[in-house]
């Protein structure tokens, strides 16, 4: 029994497509820049700087299509200890958020508050979030 | 010219609920536990670790009301050094959760695989993130 045409052409386009989605999903996957910066205060400017960093966070994950999250945390037991788990859609999104007037305005307004930064790049494991965490 | 009882009254209302939904928004805010963990992975098992972590991660997530969102991620420069971001509703949320048959299954299975672990309890500063982050 000979195949029809049809049946072949519309399988061999499946395939293709099934191909062509899985690459797209594990290319998306690969792009994405997720980072750790842990950040210490000085204690003279703890309260200022949270305040700071929690609008810039709201106001850059609003705006930017390429900010996915920021989600910041200070030490309960040394609140100069501050932890920033960032998520970027990919490093050009995240060349175009160091652009920002609201990126500028926040790194300038804390730099005499920042003791030291350091910056370390992740790959993802997990990224389990429920619905209701979710910005407003 | 004397105001109307009812502006009186409603006035009243007005402010007696905007202090309720106030004391009750940074009573949730209080409630949450949120947590850093830092483990040291044995390089031997590292592919299996995250496999475990992650799957244990997303069933958490996924029947666990109380188990808001688990992040976890390694070093690229490091790969046996995985953190985790932990999200819980509450204390409580966080016993239950200890309890479920996922999380004995994942920490019984892991012992081997984990040198060491440092847990961190931490404060939010701000928890932004984007919808597309969220579990389907």
């Amino acid at each position: 029994m000979k195949p029809k045409i049809t049946t072949l052409l519309t399988t061999a386009l499946i395939i293709v497509l099934a191909i062509f989605s899985q690459t797209n999903a594990s290319a998306q996957q690969d792009h994405r820049k997720v980072r750790i910066a842990n950040i210490k205060i000085d204690s003279v400017y703890a309260n200022e700087y949270r305040a700071a960093l929690a609008e810039h966070a709201r106001v850059a994950v609003q705006v930017e299509p390429g900010v996915l999250a920021l989600q910041a945390v200070y030490d309960k037991a040394d609140p100069t200890k501050v932890t920033v788990f960032e998520i970027y859609a990919s490093e050009e999104a995240y060349q175009t958020h160091l652009k920002t007037p609201h990126f500028l305005k926040y790194k300038n307004g804390t730099l005499k508050m920042v003791k030291s930064l350091q910056l370390v790049e992740v790959a993802p494991i997990a990224l389990e979030i429920k619905q209701k965490l979710i910005q407003k």
